[in-house]
């Protein structure tokens, strides 16, 4: 229910046209319906911007295929993350225009208007080529929420004249993604480069003392430049909504 | 805003007394107006059966009388948790009626009527010299809401016929709060004697591989006993909260 | 040996009828007939409220239907836990009442009796969808223990207004318990919102930090809402069971 | 050197007035002066934008006053972090402007004029009252760096009707900095009801299982909001920083 | 080359019947001969009483077959553990006497002559009957070593009154080996009823807070009684060989 | 009661002395009783062998004469660990006998007699400088427990060859405690130069990566020589308890 | 660019041949061409002395073939490590020379000559069999690099005498890379044999607390020796680098 | 036991000069003799080139001068690491050539000749202010065992620039040592710079994340350059050591 139609029915009320009665049965249940509102409300601006999202691990391909028709009739832009090749294979037919990223391992189905007065643009810049699939998804997250978004690949810490043969890109970024396992050094070395809020994204990638990502984790977190700030282990989505949030004016 | 308000409201809006904005306004705020009255309802309730409670630790002597005298008023029963000796001793001068248990740290003011239709007694084991303060923590939390609790300490499972010389004092009880450090094994041994609810607290007692409590805390959580739950490490506090919630009727 | 039994065989002592060797050896045999006595009587009463139940994990169907067969003779109710849709197949064929949940992965076998004068009804709140099978496998558990058991699913704290549409359901349950896995966030809110025992279970769903679900384990330990007690990551039973005996009068 | 010196160097050896092994000396060392001109450059706009920090653990209080007289020439606003009160009062004096804040254990000298087109206020919430310092620290920070901040204190998820007080202010944030201890569910649910970017803050604020802070930590970094980003524990310089960052046009 | 050996090339260079050099030339070797004299020594006084044992987990069949054949004509038993039932079915045919134990998972062949003067009886306890392996595992090896063992499996802390049914068992022996997982209580308790050492092998039986077995382990090393030592998880031969060597006059 | 008592009592009964009322009150207690007196037997046995023990940490030295004086009337030996030389320096004049050791941090009180038929010598080795304190624990332990006992301290594994030097003294061993920090890889070389039982006790001498003992604990555990049982942490008295109880016949 | 071309630029200039602007934008990219041609010279040397190395874990059969064929035309020598069976069975017939040791896991390709002025040979140890494949790993990685690499297999600390047999080994190497899993000792025993530096290589070798190779790693870095230092676990391929950096004049 | 000395003594065994009994327990010993002779031998050669070097953390004053006042007659150089300056106060007195370093918290007695051709320069790099005292212990540990090295302070990766302002100063070092807390990149970055070895020291600088230098040290071991070895947490010395001991030729 929003303003308007509050109003209208105050006015009806005003006008004897509805009862107290009738009106008070319809307002009492105004708190959680408006807490509800609220939530579409909310759920409307962000539908404006920001596509619905079906976390796919777990999920069975034709549980996938039910939530996804569900959604269309109310979202201009659905994307399906975390789901591997054979499934998606059993997804995209039931749908026109869904299409697969392997590497992400998304599904994006419509397509998104771009954020009107965005502070700039997206860049994703990532370690390692183990950590590709992750960007891909911050990628491809960003992208379908309306950004302009560019990508630089497999500028690791190792070889760091990489980075300064980049100096371009990277200084004219609104917000950048970085993505890096291991040590997870980039994020730190980036963000020392530029004045640009940076997102950084620990992988899962490395063995041993990697620990499943913790250790690049905890070393982003500890970053001695102070415009970082950090989303959980192989969280591309996470990271591609977040510089989306940011981008938003 | 209750019914009877709303239907006021309304009717001064159809009699044209409220402008239709003024409503609208009011309305808006609905939700969460609402919400608030529940909640002051239900703090009604607690106040009824469950004293306030203030944690001690790191809050300055001055910072706790002022809480403390705060609160006199609409509280019939004040815990003071965590305070030390000497916070103490600047504390308890300072109300009439205050009394400091130094073992269990916690300051009480006030008494509480016993819990109608209570499920039966409450019964703290312990099961090291070095757990007393955490059990007498949970014990006088119980007692403070209302229940009559026994206690049974220095019972610890490395002498487990010392539990047996109890067995009436364990099979009375309807509600066991059991407190061990170490291995935390004896949650697991109480539980197994009894069919009533076992609330477990770890305690920080111990050195080298009890890792601060973690390892007699992870033991409860496995334990092969089901009718047992936990609370945090050396959180007796919890524990006599919790179980004063479960002995009301 | 009840009582009755030792004065008979005192009698007969005192009559003559039995020797003194005889008795004696009658008697010192008692200590732990006796406490295997009291072991059988307190297996009567579990009998009278609560089923029997198998862990299904790492036992074959063979194995899980052989313990049933001797079971069943004894138990009113028999709950096996943890038993995929594969084995289930097998072992449901082999008795005429037997029943198979797919989600909570649970075998269940005869009726209950309501427990008389419980508290009341028992709630089960999970987050997530993915929590939904440990949620399931609480409301079975308590449900086969002869509770009334509702069930409020996927009403995370990213959308806290979806628990609030629920007031009156959460306002009216003697006991909840509250499923949750990556944050576990969502037993502290509810805690907060009722005066009534809160049972939380952590879940191992979640990626990265969740650790397996340690982390929602210990944010649901480290609880700012005092009526909260946690059992082990994944133990739907251990909460339906806890439920129940907290329920018993 | 910039463009006009590097022109005018090109053009005095047209003119034969710099030799060319002159000219080359000079350019020659311009790899890392180059480097470091982009490092003043990179400096100069910070130095617009943004004060200088000095982070005051294990400094001494000579040391902290020796690094402020040096940066007082160059910085229009210096910030000096994690400064107790016993060695506040000794660098204190030392300057005329400087001010010391007690809670949040910052120095600050000198006066910052606003952000120009600033996506919008900075928010600063924190869930219980050990958390205020933290808060505090991300406040000042933003606060220093140009940022209208408001502040909304204590309000945990055990009560969650608190924040429902608040929504107006919570809505009308374009960047919110959440901070909390413990369970270190806030952010979540905060997050849940706004559109805006949220920097989680975790604290090293409670006992046993909170793990120094590393339980809210995972927790923040398992939200199953995805508009959150999380910086160190305790690290409210840096929620401050990047939440400034942020807002930057 | 033992002392008798080394006497009679004395004695036959001191006869003239030895050159020096050709003495010297056999004593030149010694240190590591010596050494690995001392090693076949200490091989010999094992062989006499402990059989030799391969570490069957990672090696194929025809690896194993390889090494068993090499020990054939020195050992009079041969133990392999961590064998599954697929590998243990490739080796058995190849040797006449074989005889695999499904349920320990090891192979043996030989037979060993009983420990003399041995201090007593072996008894091997265990909690769950997932525990039973492990238990198996030890109690083999014990046997295989010339030991007297006796087992009582499935007697957890749980259902404490199950122990006491046996304490002439328990009191008899005279080394206790305890095997248990989950919560790794009952090492601590056996040990308290008995003045008998009691080696005790935590299990990685369990799930959730049991990480694997580290639980199990970090509570026994925590034991409340003093006459515990522990061994690594799930090692099994490793118990009974200690309590092998323990059991040796 | 035993057997004479029980006879004595049934006669009683047969003879009409005691009514069967009477008797039968003596015998329901039984159970217990027995379970006491096999205690107190138990205690007996140990008192003959074993000295008492008190945890000195945590008590003050007022609780610790205390619990001193009850003790002297029934116990011949007396030890009391982990008492600084403070708190010693209170508790030493109040008992005529009592010594203090300050690298042990133990109190001593009373003798001991040999233990009769004991295996043989035990011998302590320790790796550093850092872990003679909690080797001198263990010795002096077991020595207060009838035992002989030989100490090798300061022959860590980075100069192996000082190991060997003292070969005889290690052969002759009956049982051997070997004490280590940081890498804790003692045990294990030691081990395989005997084939006697070993004790190993990691201590929370190291820094960086010894993770107080942690690191030193595994690498026990993980021990590649088959005859090492481990205990806790700096637990240098449960060694010297364990090797004791080993080594009575 | 180097000095040569400057100059030539800076002529040409001076000979109004090049104009300013011209000159001044190729200047203005100097920084990062410079590191670039640093780079490029950098790369020179290594090509030089080491060959390169492709990651195969997790790349398929065709992308490492591609790899590999674009790496041919440049590099003398190619490494791809961590390739199972199958996968090399596709890779290796597509090149003529390329060699598979499955055991190191490892291919490779052409072939290297010496190192010029070595220091010495390299010697790797290895505890156990099953270190082995990370032995072998870091055996042909060093060798590959131009170096002499001797082996030392199974000479784990449980059998510290077989070290001893092979002290002319041990003592004439130049640096010696010590593998072990478990305990992970061997290396602390080793460097204490040595004056030499020692790579020491933890492997994930292990059961229990092994905890995947950290407990090895982390006894490595305790390591009471100080001519130790540590790479990553099983990292076989980085030990033989950093052992052939160490040995290059 | 040298060729010669064992031909003498067969010789005399011939000639009857010397009894069989006594010749062969002379050789019995044969062994560890020669170990022992191996290792003043290897002691004698590590006197040439290395200090000897005294762990102070938790000895007291008058025990280093003990020790010292040992060395004196044998040493030419002596180092005394972790030492704070109110011990150190204690022990300069007593020595006429100690000086006394308060950064690196060492104490250093005597003079050391250069290593005769080592391979090059050692350059010890740290990354933040905090990091220069462990920095400064390797540089002194180094300096001390006859190297040349150079120190490159604050270079922190968040200004990477900052490193390529001293490219010349990095590439010609032979050996070089990186310091550095928190996330502990820099390492990897200097490594990618250079193809000769690098000695990663981690340290505990930081908080939050960190753990205590457990995030640097895991960072570093995941370095994907392959030319660096890592040791403990804070272990300047081990790094220093181990510099010198890859520079001898």
């Amino acid at each position: 229910m929003d303003q308007e139609r509050l109003n209208h029915l105050l006015h009806s009320v005003a006008e004897g046209e509805t009862s107290i009665e009738e009106a008070s049965n319809l307002i009492k249940k105004l708190p959680y319906e408006d807490i509800d509102f609220a939530h579409i409300d909310h759920h409307r601006s962000l539908r404006k911007g920001f596509p619905e999202v079906i976390f796919g691990l777990g999920k069975t391909a034709p549980q996938i295929i039910g939530i996804m028709e569900k959604m269309i009739p109310q979202e201009s832009v659905i994307l399906v993350t975390r789901v591997d090749a054979e499934k998606a294979e059993k997804i995209i037919p039931a749908f026109t225009d869904a299409v697969y990223d392997p590497e992400a391992k998304m599904i994006l189905l419509g397509e998104q208007k771009p954020t009107p007065n965005a502070k700039g643009d997206i860049l994703v810049i990532s370690a390692g080529t183990s950590d590709i699939p992750v960007a891909k998804e911050a990628h491809l997250t960003a992208q379908a929420m309306g950004n302009k978004v560019e990508a630089l690949y497999d500028v690791g810490v190792a070889g760091i004249h990489r980075l300064f043969a980049h100096q371009d890109l990277i200084q004219k970024a609104a917000i950048l993604i970085v993505v890096a396992g291991m040590e997870g050094a980039l994020p730190s070395v980036v963000a020392g480069m530029v004045c640009r809020p940076v997102i950084a994204v620990p992988t899962s990638i490395g063995y041993g003392t990697s620990l499943g990502g913790l250790t690049a984790l905890f070393a982003m977190l500890n970053s001695c430049s102070s415009n970082v700030a950090v989303v959980n282990i192989d969280n591309g989505f996470g990271a591609g909504y977040m510089a989306a949030t940011i981008n938003r004016k």
